[in-house]
């Protein structure tokens, strides 16, 4: 089973400088049992096992390769026994691609009201009737398997990122332990397993989380714990500091992350792997990506716009309306609007990452980021 | 321009017995300036330019041949002026096949606050804003014309069916008032216009309002004002009336009908047209057609079910879905349950509209709606 995942770097880092430094940019294959991934990708959230307001045919369509989806969420509802029933995870919600399931740590900390954090695991009460559940490193494990991800998360203690060092030094211990037994229970062979770096803002507490992870032979290490609040100066310190101490030929992902500003500075730190519910969040709230920046298409001023959302971008969305249409489909509520948008918000950042992935194949990555940033620009993308 | 409007019966009527009687199933083709449309006809409705829920393209793919949109609620917003701008209604939505404009009577009457109402027009209260508009036969026209439809409907007042028959009759008489200043002020030659039949329930009024609205030359003849709460033996008997009245030669609109019941019934009386809001605001409540009945979906009995949603149909959500995926779609709100509802409650009606067209052809209506309703229950087509 092992030939069904593996990582291969196709452009290796150092090759070509951003500003003073060497850029640690590079284009990669991940390949996992449902199909390969070049990397750097960006992965669409499927939370609900579905990306909101978008069917896989349609994601498909647009170029995505991996989807993530949530283990706290499935375990809660429909449950992973009901996704097993029903042929795991791909078979159930339609899509024949890689997803990667995140293993609930992040979502047990942040959704739901805790009620004692030991060594064991977690005692969480559900945000959806107040039950009482019991995570633990072994039950992510079991969940994960049922739900036959290509890739699993290990469960992992997130402190926030500001809570005192000793809170932080302790999650950190108990995250690396529980990534030991974790990585112990896990038995599905045709599943990769990817280790999580903590360690808050503190470029020592992360060279320290990063030393003790990736002593555990994991088949990738993602970036947990950052871009949740800080300023992005302190995230890209912390991120260049974990990223010194990941092994260069495994996959790099960065958790949660989005935006093309922290998207571009990460590549060139050398991480593979994205993901973020904002382009679907971000479109269903009517603000859409566009190659000249952001745009809030429910703006009246749109009422009598004959162009379409984005004329450099070949989506569904931009090949047949108006933007004064979307705007009307916007204003009236209509779910089509919600639809278009999302289509359009992730194609725009999977066609960011292809010319990303290209940029660095031809040895131009820095010349493609400074061309993005000429024309984008974080405010309305019509001025 | 003549050419490209006009309708050719293919299979007439009278060649198959119905219990007792003949059938009046008809098959014809209605050309349009944006295309042909073979008939009977099911067409969905996409109120504010768009059919809740679903794409152009996805109509394509399922085979809709003719929406209807709504001069009243386009006019309100975003105004026909600003979809002129955008160069009609079909560009506008991306919608490059032929439109039944509603004239907005129904709406004005059913909608809005009625401020009055004389022989000149409708002086109403925008029910979005409050604001005063006043409606007439020659304003509808100029709406109509300037979306651009393929068909446009007349301006009509639409009386309660259950009105005293003084007031039905003062209705009929300004219908037919408003029908004659339509038809003088309508210009556009390469638009149909229908005239609507009125008169409620009764047989003679319908008489009367059918010989006075086909006295006036219309391209076609719609019959309003049934299937609005009386019973449906009662809504089959106006009907039969209204239609030993109309031109065998031109189209027969039902207007506001859609379930499979009463749409049998009505072709079998020689109706060519329907529309109805129903399946697609019924697949948004989780109610959906299946061959063997009504479904509905979100029931918790559904959860560990892998069967397709409907075997027999050939629609993406019956493809690539199970009902227990659907279930939890629906059950956790996702707008993408809500798509997959709707693509299939307009696949099966229009897969049944086919089917239909190819019995009458095949001169076995009758036995196709026979094994149409020995599998179609109008309850749980689970059970």
């Amino acid at each position: 089973m092992n030939s069904t995942k593996s990582f291969t770097l196709q452009t290796q880092a150092g090759s070509e400088k951003i500003g003073e430094a060497l850029s640690a940019g590079r284009n990669g294959f991940l390949r996992l049992p449902h199909g390969d991934v070049e990397t750097p990708v960006f992965m669409p959230v499927g939370t609900q096992a579905a990306v909101k307001c978008l069917l896989p045919g349609q994601l498909k369509e647009i170029g995505t390769q991996i989807l993530l989806s949530n283990t706290f969420h499935l375990y809660l509802r429909p449950g992973h026994e009901d996704i097993r029933f029903h042929g795991g995870l791909h078979r159930f919600m339609g899509w024949d691609r890689p997803i990667l399931t995140d293993s609930g740590g992040f979502q047990v900390f942040s959704l739901s009201k805790l009620n004692k954090i030991t060594d064991e695991g977690v005692v969480f009460r559900s945000p959806l009737d107040g039950s009482e559940h019991f995570f633990t490193p072994e039950l992510t494990v079991e969940i994960q398997e049922a739900l036959g991800s290509d890739i699993a998360m290990v469960f992992d203690e997130c402190a926030p990122h500001d809570a005192p060092e000793t809170y932080i030094r302790q999650a950190m211990k108990r995250t690396y332990e529980w990534a030991k037994r974790f990585y112990k229970a896990h038995s599905k062979e045709d599943q990769m397993v990817f280790g999580i770096v903590q360690g808050g803002v503190s470029i020592p507490l992360r060279q320290e989380s990063a030393e003790q992870i990736t002593s555990i032979p994991f088949d990738g290490y993602a970036i947990g714990g950052l871009s949740v609040g800080e300023p992005e100066s302190v995230t890209l310190a912390a991120l260049e500091a974990t990223c010194a101490y990941l092994p260069k030929d495994k996959p790099r992902y960065l958790m949660g992350v989005g935006t093309p500003e922290l998207i571009f500075a990460s590549v060139a730190l050398g991480v593979d792997m994205f993901d973020c519910v904002l382009p679907t969040r971000s479109a269903r709230h009517a603000t859409l990506y566009t190659s000249g920046g952001k745009v809030h298409i429910k703006s009246a001023k749109y009422k009598r716009n004959r162009e379409p959302l984005d004329p450099r971008c070949d989506c569904y969305t931009c090949r047949h309306f108006s933007r004064g249409y979307l705007q009307h489909l916007y204003a009236r509520s209509e779910v089509s609007g919600m639809v278009l948008g999302s289509l359009h918000n992730i194609r725009f950042l999977t066609a960011m990452m292809e010319n990303i992935r290209i940029s660095i194949r031809e040895r131009r990555f820095e010349a493609y980021r400074k061309a993005f940033f000429d024309r984008y620009r974080n405010q309305d993308g019509s001025e």
